[in-house]
């Protein structure tokens, strides 16, 4: 079932239960966050011995604000939250976001059953408790208590991020939005004492701007509820998930961590696979993963043509694409070599990996891989480009621009360095054309893409302008219906 | 037999033969590197075309330099070196370091032999062909034909680079040194021509100032030679070897990069491992396991406790651990989890991982750092700090660098994050401390680290004092012999 998540992350008026006017405290830092992220809803501070915080009118409970409230953001100390919660209810609000810690991760299960019977019996719906709360970049509402000097917050784009751990989400956004990458909404959801991952994930999946999900989940409460969501997200969504808690003292660790029991690993795994969700092995993997789906790219047509300005690389690649399940190296076309070789000095080797060597100019770059481009062997390429050498002009970046504008086929660009090369991979990154560090990595990571995209290759085939009419028709009505199984393809 | 390099190091006089007026050829740009890198030996530019070159009077030829001349640094075209060698016989020049490329890696077999013959009938060593040369950050000395803008020399430290491919040094070094990671020597030796990857592994054996051999090979030439250098060298250094050049595709690609014949992976696997190099499986890895030893961490007594501020953290890093083969969870001593109960907020639970919480401050990583490096159960510290939360301030950087000092106990710290975060883990690594980005590959390199450690740690029981001893001897007598198997221990 559908459950409507809108006001946690549109809301148009939120009340901040908590807030306080000294900036250490978590209820000054949400407020702060709120208004410095440019929300344009309205904001009541609630504090009964503040008058006024950050320029905001205080009130001295939820009750005396005249106005619907759409969220209440709740941040008082645990044995307040029940009566908090009572207040609301009162207010008829329905959605409230509980950042508190103290619940059941701290072995107090009774308080945290006693307020999941009172949400229930009020029909409220709850993100938390002991999370870290909401960040939504399109609509740039930010819950989240930590410092924007010290969280970097993503630009707006297509990766959802669904956390149960808050720390893992923070971080992961904060390398994330310094490395360029672009999130829709990021949700910390804590104990799920009420929401869990599936709703989240559920909501999600009719979510117009997530394009791809990641979940970070420690213990899973409902197997069966959490097997039939991704059975029913993945095929429109890609939905890539990192499994804490794997190994017994992992596991352990959970307990205290968000009280959740980690389960066993080999059927965890075992729902995975056979709902055709995507397994990270680490953070790294997971973010490279979600940037690979982020950028749409397709590697289905798999036969891959390596230029590179690094021989070393060109290796390293190719043993990395010769290792991998769904990928082969592309067989350039005679003509193509031909015409290569033409322009190219005498003692370049013509193949692939296509090595540039290491006074390969930017002309140099342009020929290879327009050439490349148009070759019918050739379905995509990997682009190494390394900016140390000295003939590599950053007009570089104008030319993979184009050609990634021009052409209907992928490129994935590969750069490994200091500054100067952040600079020119930065400026890539900002025209939507994928970049990585590391060759190793990115082809594991782009095989594990390829992988989930071919087994729901067969389902867009079936009829997919069709399918795609009915997921849209969908969405407008309030994402009350279940979409069938389909996928955008990138054309 | 350890062939003598200094002279490729840290030449007293060089010549530049092919240096150029033109900034975009490599003859001008190894010139200006050389004298922007702060070389203190002296510099002689050689070109029949020009009168002086940034600011160096030119000579037409070597010969008419009437000093002695350590080092030629060779850059004109391939048909031009055979003759410049010829010159460099008769003034007398024993070391030859050839950037040139156009020999066997494009079937040029003939004049690489050619070469070959006369380097050997001259008694000359020579570094190269196809190569980018030389780069020691102690002596500043610097043949790289890469703008120091675009390729960030990095500190001086204990790290060496062999790299048969220029382009993944290049990068390494690059990225290495916008990291804060400090080097020691590296060496681009393109086709081996003459000294191979062992002459070098075996100079940086009695190199002082290398603490970390790194190797990228595509081809050994020569196994046996390979096999016994890397023996004699492994009990006293760590060796982390990448092999390009795996698959039959990458084998393929070797051919035409450096010439080599990439040779069976199961042989060279086989050959690692019996000589207790230690493999390295991406880029990013060798990179994550040479700053390891650099920062000489030792976790050869193993039991880990885990301090974190990011629960999810914990727990990945407590599955990263309990996967590992050689480390293992601390459990922590009860007057330990006693003490920490005292300070600790009542929600927070003792064990391990450790998690000090979302709201965790300074003082409380104060406390828990001491107290667990006192306790007799832990043997090394894993300390995550996600600096995204606000009540950690800046000052935690001194509270990590005092614990550090003080204790003989191993720290690792472990941060994610955008700006803010750079700013204190680089803070944090000019103060020796190892930091890294991600939890899982930092335990993966730290398990290979230990499986070395591990294994030489009879060796350095059976007499290590006097073992020592005949190395620092050995080392006096000009590296002419060799040392014992033996290995330092950071104390």
């Amino acid at each position: 079932m559908v459950v409507q998540l809108d006001n946690f992350f549109r809301p148009r008026s939120v009340a901040v239960i908590g807030a306080s006017r000294n900036p250490s405290k978590i209820g000054h830092v949400i407020l702060k966050n709120m208004v410095d992220g440019g929300f344009k809803g309205r904001v009541f501070p609630i504090n009964p011995e503040a008058k006024d915080i950050l320029g905001f009118r205080c009130y001295k409970s939820i009750g005396e604000i005249d106005e619907i409230i759409d969220l209440a953001v709740i941040a008082v100390p645990a044995e307040f939250v029940l009566k908090i919660v009572d207040e609301c209810n009162k207010k008829k609000i329905k959605d409230v976001l509980i950042v508190t810690a103290g619940f059941g991760e701290v072995g107090n299960h009774k308080l945290e059953e006693q307020l999941k019977d009172r949400l229930d019996k009020y029909g409220m719906k709850c993100v938390g408790v002991n999370c870290l709360g909401v960040f939504d970049a399109h609509h740039r509402f930010d819950t989240l208590f930590l410092p924007r000097y010290r969280l970097t917050r993503p630009k707006a784009g297509g990766i959802s991020f669904v956390c149960q751990s808050g720390a893992i989400g923070s971080a992961i956004l904060d390398i994330a939005a310094y490395n360029g990458y672009s999130f829709s909404k990021f949700v910390s959801y804590g104990n799920a004492t009420q929401l869990d991952e599936s709703d989240i994930i559920e909501y999600l999946l009719h979510d117009e701007s997530t394009k791809v999900i990641c979940l970070y989940a420690e213990g899973i409460k409902d197997g069966e509820k959490f097997f039939e969501t991704l059975k029913r997200t993945t095929p429109v969504k890609p939905v890539i998930v990192l499994k804490g808690g794997l190994t017994d003292a992992g596991m352990k660790a959970t307990i205290s961590h968000t009280g959740s029991l980690a389960g066993n690993k080999d059927v965890f795994f075992g729902i995975l696979n056979q709902v055709n969700a995507i397994r990270a092995d680490s953070l790294e993997e997971m973010f490279h993963i979600a940037a690979l789906f982020e950028k749409k790219v397709d590697f289905t047509n798999n036969r891959i043509q390596i230029i590179t300005n690094g021989g070393g690389y060109g290796i390293i690649t190719t043993d990395a694409i010769a290792g991998s399940k769904h990928l082969r190296m592309a067989d350039m076309s005679s003509i193509t070599a031909g015409e290569i070789r033409k322009k190219a000095p005498e003692h370049m080797n013509i193949g692939n990996p296509l090595d540039l060597l290491g006074d390969a100019t930017t002309e140099r770059y342009r020929d290879a891989l327009n050439l490349c481009l148009a070759d019918k062997n050739i379905d995509g390429i990997v682009l190494i480009a390394l900016y140390q050498t000295p003939l590599l002009t950053t007009e570089i970046v104008e030319v993979i621009t184009e050609s990634h504008r021009n052409s209907k086929k992928p490129i994935i660009v590969v750069s490994t360095g200091g500054e100067f090369t952040e600079l020119l991979s930065k400026s890539l990154m900002e025209r939507g054309i994928p970049v990585f560090n590391f060759p190793t990595e990115t082809i594991t990571a782009l095989d594990k893409v390829v992988n989930y995209q071919l087994k729901h290759k067969h389902v867009k085939v079936v009829n997919v302008v069709k399918e795609e009419k009915v997921i849209l028709g969908k969405m407008k009505t309030k994402h009350k219906a279940k979409p069938k199984a389909t996928k955008k393809k990138k054309k």
